[in-house]
């Protein structure tokens, strides 16, 4: 048997077809275009699923579940979107039954889109084997997602594992979830940036403003790429966002004790410059860093990059009730 | 059937029979003496135990099971104790076959004493009928509990809901973990004390400077008396205490998105002084704020008190693989 994952986004739908073994054997995408009708998306949705099976040689008899790993607030139980940020269309939202009119002998799953791609590390990825595990992704946010027995664990409302709307700094910068001193609000690549070029103000002859002037605007990888290059800021820089990462990610692991704690998003492509220095961070800060008999938690790069959120979406029925 | 409670504390060692309606039909208490040996200690647990099934004209046969509440390191499998930092005897000990030499057709279990609490406020109290929520203890420290589908959640090593040693102000005042910023360091008791000491050196005329002078010291009621009656510094100490409470508590609803947030401790005493102005504030904090449709977390206060940790201990059989 075969399983669709969906990962919709606000740029583009993206899909996958997985087999058994957790395997994408192929996957396509097409552009949202996320200001569209409901109806005209689904349908861009379906047709684009519909391609993949026939692609890859098969019927739909033999596609066992669909999942679509999507934003914003989900009624996982009847498969419907009850707000959607980026996507205005779907608010309140059939988006199961509307798939099921193109594949009406096919489940339908949604889940949150950081949960689907915490799911799929956990099934196919860093977090394989694990019975618990808390998956981070540092991009525009910070999305998190928590297996629990080896379930994705979103609480009462599937709208808990909001691991980046924790605060560390009380009082601190504004988030755009409304608090202030979030962990997204210092450790999100969006903070990186806010960070590089509030600290660069104080190094005029740092190289990074070479280096803004060339590609014409920071972004997530300018302090690293200085640091590199021995820029007393960028060292600076890096040496504080990595603090603020280990200090959430600390946090993450005080409350919940995974077996791995798995780093993903754009800035994780960094390896082992982010979590060599992240690992040491956090070994000299975790409550049980005296107690040498505990297993501690350990820091790992995710290794799906977008396709833990296919993988995961696509197998979401193996965790349904 | 009944059931055995104890509650294991660096001063008493308190048990209770439990009958199947979750109600203390007997309790008792003995000094810890903690720093005798342990073959001593456990001595007088068991003495204790059999003094309780004896008062309430029960026989051992009638005792479904016996359940510890322990702080420090467990290993929760072997019903042993790894580390123990009130108690020194009881480090890397069996606790649970020491138990059975006195009780040899009694099966024994043990938890973290927070998380016991938490069990007991889930089966008989506070957060009765909830499937996810989340119990903490504003104390000496913070001591925290997390119950998910109904069963005592505490990670890999059975060292996770280390809720209070989660950071909410970076670089922050020191914690007794090591860490620096610590939740706990902001809103346990003791930093209530700390905070209200700090506070009035900038008020002077404040009512506080009389009443520390009366009662010999600042306690955690101080600051709440003077602003009941109506001193500046009092409500100031207050309302900054109830901020970082809530803080912590809204990372926490965060995360878990429980049904309910159980508050205990000695300070949930205050009651509705303490439970509205949080309540307000979490309510203006957290995530779903905006999502009509959600049901809130409810923030409400412990109601078993110390015999929560009783309750829930007698009862870690239910939970038990």
């Amino acid at each position: 048997m075969y399983y669709i994952g969906i990962d919709l986004g606000g740029t583009n739908i993206a899909a996958g077809i997985v087999d058994e073994n957790y395997k994408i054997v192929s996957k396509g995408s097409v552009p949202t275009g996320r200001m569209r009708p409901f109806e005209v998306i689904m349908k861009d949705m379906a047709d684009l699923c519909k391609g993949l099976i026939k692609e890859s040689n098969l019927t739909e008899d033999e596609i066992g579940a669909i999942g679509i790993g999507s934003p914003g607030s989900l009624d996982i139980e009847n498969v419907r979107v009850l707000y959607s940020n980026n996507i205005p269309s779907f608010d309140n939202t059939d988006v199961g039954g509307e798939l099921k009119k193109y594949f009406p002998n096919i489940e339908v799953y949604i889940e949150n889109d950081a949960n689907a791609a915490a799911y799929g590390e956990f099934l196919a990825g860093a977090a394989k084997g694990c019975k618990n595990a808390v998956a981070i992704t540092l991009g525009t946010g910070i999305g998190g997602g928590v297996i629990i027995d080896g379930k994705i664990y979103s609480g009462s409302n599937h709208a808990g594992g909001e691991l980046g709307h924790t605060v560390i700094v009380a009082g601190g910068e504004p988030c755009t979830c409304g608090r202030a001193g979030c962990w997204e609000a210092y450790a999100s690549v969006t903070a990186l940036i806010r960070e590089t070029e509030e600290i660069i103000k104080d190094y005029p002859d740092s190289i990074i403003h070479e280096m803004i002037k060339k590609d014409g605007k920071v972004s997530g990888r300018t302090s690293f790429d200085a640091m590199r290059q021995g820029d007393e800021a960028g060292i600076k820089i890096v040496e504080q966002y990595i603090k603020y990462v280990g200090v959430g990610a600390t946090n993450m692991i005080n409350i919940f004790q995974p077996e791995k704690l798995v780093v993903g998003g754009g800035i994780s492509k960094e390896g082992e410059t982010i979590l060599a220095p992240l690992r040491e961070f956090v070994k000299g800060e975790v409550y049980t860093k005296s107690s040498e008999s505990l297993k501690p938690c350990e820091v790992v790069v995710a290794e799906l990059g977008n396709d833990a959120g296919i993988i995961g979406a696509a197998l979401l029925f193996k965790q349904a009730k």
